[in-house]
């Protein structure tokens, strides 16, 4: 399986990006090949001399970097020797199985979207992020790829996300859930209305019902469909309240004698090794026709190699193939919904 | 100043909102009044026959309940002598200047959006809850009264929240943020962006731009505007994580020796009395023509007194005055608003 990984991509690149990609080797088989896509020269130049095993990681020049903060689209037009256009444009002319990027994540959507098109059936692409939560992994989709979703968008994210949660995560029949403001069938907006009832005319698919933001918590479903807008918030508010919380922690303990604060520090390093998000390695761009993973912009070493090993697993079980079968013999179409 | 408590509101009634209107009392001015709405030989009972102070606690009868699950609309329809309804029209008719319920809040929105009426200009009110965040408290607006918001009701929630933070939190001049998917202008959905550009043409509004889930917590603004479905997702988001991460902080310390568990616990338990929102008493109705506190339904004696005292700072600043003449003064109209 050929890997192609965006050497430039993140706020920690493109170091921990070729750490990753070292350290990944070990765990990778005979027939597998990482390309690091990147500005040549500079790339090589920070490869061990002596390759783990020979041949295995390659160089595909891409001379422009996309800084994290340009905007997507412009961005894409001007620089299309980015290591980002780079790799859609390896994904699509077949000369790469998988890419990943820690880089721009609107960029990445987009230029993947753009090259990569979508699965049969697929209306949109979304992106799912699994959250490591006390009670178990959790996927949730979208979280930014779309943020104006329709009804068919949200139905065929809880199928794609709950195809994921089952042959990447290895949850037997995952429990979907529909983000919305109260457990109720009343409670919602539109869209979530529209969605529920599409769901629920599905029968192989596991829906719970409407859930709540602190459900997400709770261990009641395994899979959580929501807006891009609404998944976002969700995903960047997560990271910003478990920060908050450490710190007042931390500020807390201060209060205390030192040795009480240093006696809890390696088990506040624990919790946060064991509920990082980044240990996921990368979300999948679930719904574009081969395998884009999307990591944190702040991605370590660990997140990169946990990436390749997920987008392994993703091309192995054969994804999107599952997608398409399920997508064709589903009868929830787009012509079942007004005003799609 | 009279205020009226919904006895029966909230998983704990009526023992904790018994007990909460009994610890406000020596809090209180010689003016004031607190009035239990509830069923009457049920409170009265309840009630200790020596009362603090003469005459301070009255029973106004409320018969029925709503219960914290029953959809709103319909029960209030039936429910008419519930206490949530006779509170709603003691308010319109000048009998209270002040409600308050820890009861089922679709129902206490929608029944004081009925009978108190807007405030002039006010196109939609909405729910403000201030968090309590280890760099100050940050007030959200709208978590749940508005589902479909327009530009216009985010402008203006900004607005109520702004004056709403400054005299009743003591926050000189709050930095007002607007959630969005990404700081950069280009982010955000139509709606955040038409947004933007009413608040950015207010130049008395403090407006600081777009922030992120993340920034809630960051110190960078005193003011949150919002959706009320993304506000209703990040309140109950936020509840989410930190139950799931004291969980696993208390899993981990199970691993560690027992006496550091045990040394730990007041800590955690400080840290969640600092942080509980509870701490704040009530979410206010911004927006109504009248002083309208919604308390959470698991609220304890401590909410309840801290929303009694809330509602006398809020009365006593004058706050919808301030709103109106704010709104008064403004050049940002309904009509400057495309499709609304």
């Amino acid at each position: 399986m050929r890997i192609a990984i965006d050497a430039m991509g993140g706020d920690n690149a493109p170091d921990e990006i070729i750490s990753g990609v070292l350290e990944s080797i070990e765990r990778l088989g005979e027939n597998d090949e990482l390309i690091l896509v990147g500005p040549r020269e500079r790339i090589e130049g920070q490869l061990p001399p002596q390759r783990s095993r020979e041949g295995i990681i390659s160089v595909v020049d891409a001379p422009e970097v996309i800084d994290m903060d340009e905007p997507p689209i412009e961005t894409l037009r001007k620089k299309r020797r980015s290591s980002i256009s780079v790799m859609a444009k390896m994904a699509k002319m077949d000369q790469a199985d998988a890419v990943i990027s820690a880089g721009n994540t609107g960029a990445c959507i987009a230029a993947f979207q753009m090259r990569m098109r979508n699965l049969p059936r697929v209306n949109r692409p979304g992106i799912a992020v699994v959250f490591p939560t006390f009670e178990g992994p959790v996927t949730i989709c979208d979280v930014g790829a779309n943020i104006a979703c329709k009804p068919i968008n949200l139905y065929q994210y809880a199928a794609m996300s709950s195809i994921y949660s089952r042959h990447v995560l290895g949850i037997e029949k995952p429990r979907i859930g529909l983000m919305s403001i109260g457990q109720e069938d009343a409670k919602g907006n539109e869209v979530v209305k529209r969605t529920r009832e599409l769901m629920r005319s599905d029968a192989n698919m596991n829906f719970i019902g409407n859930i709540e933001g602190r459900d997400i918590f709770r261990g009641i479903c395994d899979v959580v469909v929501c807006d891009g807008f609404v998944g976002n918030v969700i995903l960047k508010l997560t990271e910003g309240v478990i920060e908050g919380l450490f710190k007042a922690i931390q500020h807390e303990l201060g209060q205390e004698r030192l040795r009480l604060a240093m006696k809890f520090k390696p088990v506040m390093k624990r919790i946060y090794k064991k509920y990082d998000y980044n240990e996921y390695g990368g979300a999948p761009l679930l719904g574009v026709n081969g395998t884009a993973l999307i990591c944190h912009g702040a991605s370590k070493s660990r997140t990169i190699k946990n990436a390749i090993m997920t987008s392994k697993e993703y091309h192995t079980k054969k994804i999107n193939d599952k997608i398409i079968e399920y997508l064709a013999k589903t009868t929830v179409r787009i012509s079942d919904e007004q005003g799609s």
